[in-house]
């Protein structure tokens, strides 16, 4: 089957899917986590021989780690889907509605977006993650995961089809795309077939979808986020979000990796949180202010401040006031998600109406900005652009909205 | 001034907009209006150099119509920035909001989206019309006109940015782009200086900025509009309908295109429509069922059913029945605006729930999907693609959303 067949069949299926109701949809969400449970030993065959081949070819040990499942991984998967059932159907959802002058009503409505193209690196898991968020949405999906974990997408993708037949849906709604590079491509191009597609990935994959796709693209984000001591902050209070911010998952891209501290309160504040973050094992890259106040600190270049570490490195900076911290986030910030720690009421609302990010935080972790603590249920990854969805992106995200008008007759008359 | 070095001055002047208040916009509107009038002479000096210019090339008497002013058209640009003064500010609207169980306040509010490019054709209105939605909207804007167009647009801008600085905002806010097809192509690729491209238009001009893009776009309408006589239609009711969607403004993309007559009905239904609407001095091009009830009817090709006459044409065809009028919306709709006139909730709930398309109507006429009969108060064009915003856009479309978070030292536990 060319690409071009698979996308026609699932824009068929999507037809289907958008008019289903709930219980249709959570009915074969159920029926897919226990065709995929039951289908736990092929999947793990599977699993073992795309690890096989990958040591075979010298895979990285970090890149084994994401693409290996478990048992317990496959379980996790199927308790994903199940959970997704107990979700509220984002599809109906009433946005807004008024009735005009000549008593048009007018409903702004949530209606799924069709057909949804995800290409995303190694993790296997991914694959039943974003086929249910799809589903749930009421989209079909085009899964373009990554070549290493081919067998297992296989088996994944084999179970949920399974799943699908079952519950009476079209299989055509869960798709996994194979090829090479130029089906990658032809997925970018394929302008009436693909609705929306979204990258998953690092910022390699991401910068070339966003910058090669002539479908809608929502970027999910790289995230180089910062964290302001303000003149006014407590500075316990300081020390306990940088460190929660910085060590408690330093690999994902709400994680902290710049520190700006404001002069006026650099001589006590960095010591401080240079100690503690040394003492939690963060290496920290700081500025020659900083160095000069703390020689733990190992000196910090330019593309420093660019750097998105991901690991138990963080960038230190001396600034000379609130403005100059908001410009070197204007500067060197992915737009992610920023932080102060303040106790000052104007500088809290100063920085949050200035900086422009997904998410613009006072006194607390950016460790937040995440689905899952904002109650969504379930993400599908956060969005660093500025159109359609900015931030987390949960069921709703994964819809488009259309303009229902039910009159008796009316008919424009200027 | 090259186009990079104007998209760095919008973007330096974007980080001043999102700050304004209300008052500071609505007050730079009124001055903006006040200098546009003022320089009323010299707006249309340049225009009547620009008609001449067009004149001298041949070009052809509808785009002169498009290109032409007059003191009332200027008139009609001036006021239309006051009334953006009096529409309340999208900025700073909180969308939702919430409390996690930690105690951390999150909302979800809008916010500038930053420098907002418009690539349209050959209306000079549209110059003022662009740039006081995006400032009023917070967005610094590049305004890509047509280069036949040219000197008009100079004048109407140079009096809109004296009104800026009269008012004491910067300047570069509201930019001309001036220059050949490779600026448009640099617009096209200004990644991280143009946060949105809006292309107005022809169907040309849109596809070559969709296809051709990597910064976001927003796709705006062409528009292929249905209208189904179903069974139980009221005929009285179906025929005011379609005169008044077809005929009140001929040229314009919510305008009909093409009516679906339901079988069971068709026999009485069309030679009452054809012949109301050849009265009105429409042409329908029909198929062979419609052209046995009524020899008024011409022969429509299949190629008709994709046209977008925006003329005194409509095509006509008969169908077996609601779902086969369904699949021919999926199939030639342009996903702008779909009728169906019925009397029957069954019909009408199918119908809103099947098609696809930024507007879906029952019983009243396509005409009303606009942002002025919606009541947006100013309308930017009318989006046909799925994200981002879908159907008429106002100043709320021309906002992104952040995420506030505020806590008192919250940090993530799991």
């Amino acid at each position: 089957m060319t690409f071009q067949d698979q996308a026609r069949a699932a824009k068929v299926s999507a037809t289907l899917l958008r008019r289903l109701d709930r219980a249709a949809k959570d009915e074969a969400l159920r029926v897919m986590a226990d065709r995929l449970r039951s289908a736990t030993g092929e999947v793990l065959e599977a699993n073992r021989a795309d690890l096989d081949r990958g040591r075979a070819a010298g895979m990285a040990e970090g890149l084994q780690d994401r693409l290996a499942l478990s048992e317990e991984r496959v379980e996790s998967m199927a308790a994903g889907l199940e959970s997704l059932a107990g979700l509220a159907d984002p599809v109906g959802e009433v946005v807004r509605g008024w009735t005009t002058p000549q008593g048009v009503r007018i409903e702004q409505v949530r209606v799924p977006i069709g057909v949804i193209g995800i290409i995303y690196e190694a993790r296997p898991n991914v694959t039943a993650d974003a086929a249910g968020i799809c589903l749930k949405s009421g989209n079909a999906s085009l899964l373009r995961g990554s070549s290493s974990a081919l067998e297992s997408n296989r088996a994944v993708i084999g179970a949920l089809r399974a799943g699908l037949a079952d519950a009476g849906l079209p299989v055509d709604a869960v798709n996994l795309v194979e090829g090479g590079h130029d089906i990658t491509d032809e997925m970018m191009h394929a302008r009436g077939l693909v609705d929306l597609l979204i990258p998953r990935g690092g910022a390699g994959l991401i910068n070339a979808v966003v910058t090669g796709s002539s479908v809608p693209v929502i970027e999910t984000g790289t995230g180089n986020c910062h964290l302001v001591v303000d003149a006014d902050a407590d500075l316990a209070m300081a020390e306990k979000i940088i460190l929660n911010a910085k060590t408690q998952r330093p690999s994902v891209c709400n994680a902290l990796e710049t520190v700006l501290v404001h002069s006026e309160i650099a001589a006590e504040a960095v010591p401080r949180l240079v100690g503690a973050l040394t003492g939690a094992g963060v290496r920290v890259h700081g500025d020659e202010r900083s160095k000069a106040l703390d020689d733990r600190v190992v000196p910090a270049g330019e593309h420093e401040y660019e750097a998105e570490y991901l690991s138990l490195d963080l960038a230190m900076r001396v600034v000379d006031d609130l403005d100059a911290a908001i410009a070197h986030i204007r500067q060197f910030g992915s737009g992610h998600s920023e932080t102060i720690v303040t106790d000052s009421l104007a500088a809290a609302r100063t920085f949050q109406d200035s900086v422009d990010a997904a998410a613009v935080l006072v006194n607390c972790s950016s460790r937040f900005v995440d689905g899952s603590e904002f109650g969504f249920g379930a993400e599908i990854g956060i969005s660093t652009q500025k159109t359609h969805a900015r931030g987390p992106m949960g069921l709703a995200e994964m819809t488009s909205t259309t303009y229902r008008l039910n009159g008796s007759g009316q008919t424009r008359l200027g």
